[in-house]
């Protein structure tokens, strides 16, 4: 579709305004904050379903969060010592009258009223399946527990790039077992997602990945995640060819979790845990990327994935 | 369902605690804030389509904002003058590594860590029509606009009535046009919304309302909203049959986000705007507790409505 660019920022900035000239996207004046049109909407459904497909044998327990999270259990996740500069904390105003006057003169004012609001008891999720860790809490059944989540995700980083919103839908299957067991089901799941790629002729692969940690600790942790290949990334061109963007992830947190909630195997041990997560606005626009803004000129394989 | 009683807060937290029990909702620690179990969704899902069917004639614009918003839009609309103790900011970090490591002590020694994090460009959602009023700025065409939205939506009420969450869904119609076609159009679907209830057997009632407005003088303007009969709400029992709770609600803002967002009828005028919203979450909530836990059960008439 688009041309490569060796222009930093280019190709993005050219495959959002097409987004938003085709009225699949609308401006909200916030750099990765969108309205979606009710296309848009439907055929992240039809990709959505897709995922239901793929799992539908597995008998998931199936869940949905609204997009907030405990901000005791978000604390104790380790989010912020990885992630602090992607993180949304909510703040809420518990003043007096007076406070609230205030308020309103900074407002009016056009200064910052940040002080005038303490932070509350939740904050806003980061990754679908963190409120289920704390959900797994205690002795799993023998065969583990496995659940399908999905919702809105926040992650602080404001982007002309289409792919990188500020808020988006992440689905994900959450296993919970021993490690073994965990390692195997991750497996299964990359044979899955590489049926899904095929089916929606995707120009995706896998690769090993490491998240964007915060500063320079972070870049040796980021290495180490690599090296142990914990987390996979399935890339595919969404707004730049040069610069695949990661559609879907499959992790492996070994004990991480399983240690701070105390998830538990039937036979004492802590469990592990691995997720596998559908970036839904990504591979949608991926589509649109690969296979043009013309949704009914898409190819017939392609459309009956997506039962269009 | 549940007997009414003389102590306030008793059913309420008996009839979650029953949801809790059922599996329906799923316990996160913070009040108001729970996970939906896969049947929870689904029925909310039916109540959701039956919204579809209702304004299905009128060719509605559809589009889906994520649940949250220009900050500068937030604190132009005077959410922050009337509902200061209902909002909802979000803040992020954007420090240096020396303040991300006083961060993580704070947070390590259970402080307060609201001053590293300063206020973002996006508030949470108060009602789903919010992101639409931006979007109509400019001229309308002669018809005005009608849209169609649903989103998550955050009211900060922690609360143990299951009927007040801090994050639910609303799905809202939004007119935009001279005063009389607005008037016109909630009047119609006024009409609308008895057949909903009467459909699903609810024992609703429509009655003037007034939104919680801050402080003292809130109170005067809360008067005078129920004065003017600028919203009304249809009441149901959720939690308790005497202290029932809004689950549609259709307002009139006259010409206020006409106004402030700089929205004109075709023929220069401000615009009024109206919308009617209904509550998905307390809908579905409103159905269980008049027909009980067992959804096999409900009478044929209600199960037919939802297609069950």
């Amino acid at each position: 579709m688009l041309s490569t660019t060796a222009t930093p920022g280019v190709a993005q900035r050219a495959f959002r305004d097409e987004l938003l000239r085709h009225g699949l996207l609308i401006a909200t004046g916030v750099p990765g904050v969108y309205g979606r049109s009710a296309e848009l909407e439907d055929t992240l459904a039809r990709v959505d379903r897709l995922v239901d497909a793929l799992g539908a044998d597995d008998e998931a327990e199936v869940v949905r969060f609204p997009p907030v999270l405990n901000r005791g259990h978000f604390e104790r996740s380790g989010f912020l010592e990885s992630f602090p500069h992607l993180a949304g904390a909510i703040h809420c105003f518990d003043g007096s009258e007076r406070d609230h006057r205030e308020l309103l003169r900074t407002v009016e004012a056009g200064g910052d009223w940040s002080a005038a609001l303490p932070v509350a008891g939740v904050v806003l999720t980061p990754a679908a399946c963190y409120p289920v860790y704390p959900m797994l809490a205690g002795v799993l059944p023998p065969d583990g527990r496995l659940v399908d989540v999905m919702s809105y995700c926040f992650r602080h980083e404001p982007s002309e790039d289409p792919a990188r919103m500020q808020m988006f839908r992440m689905r994900e299957h959450v296993r919970a077992a021993e490690p073994e067991t965990v390692v195997a089901w991750r497996e299964m799941w990359l044979g899955r997602v590489e049926w899904l790629v095929d089916a929606l002729d995707l120009e995706a692969r896998a690769d090993a990945a490491s998240d964007p940690f915060f500063g320079r600790a972070g870049a040796i942790l980021a290495d180490s995640q690599r090296h142990q290949r914990l987390k996979l990334e399935i890339v595919a061109p969404i707004a730049s060819e040069a610069c695949p963007t990661a559609i879907v992830s499959p992790n492996c947190h070994q004990d991480h979790f399983g240690r701070l909630f105390g998830i538990t195997t039937a036979d004492g041990a802590v469990a592990h845990t691995s997720c596998v997560g559908f970036g839904l606005e990504r591979i949608t626009l991926a589509l649109y990327h690969r296979h043009g803004f013309a949704r009914s000129e898409w190819t017939s394989p392609v459309r009956e994935a997506l039962n269009l």
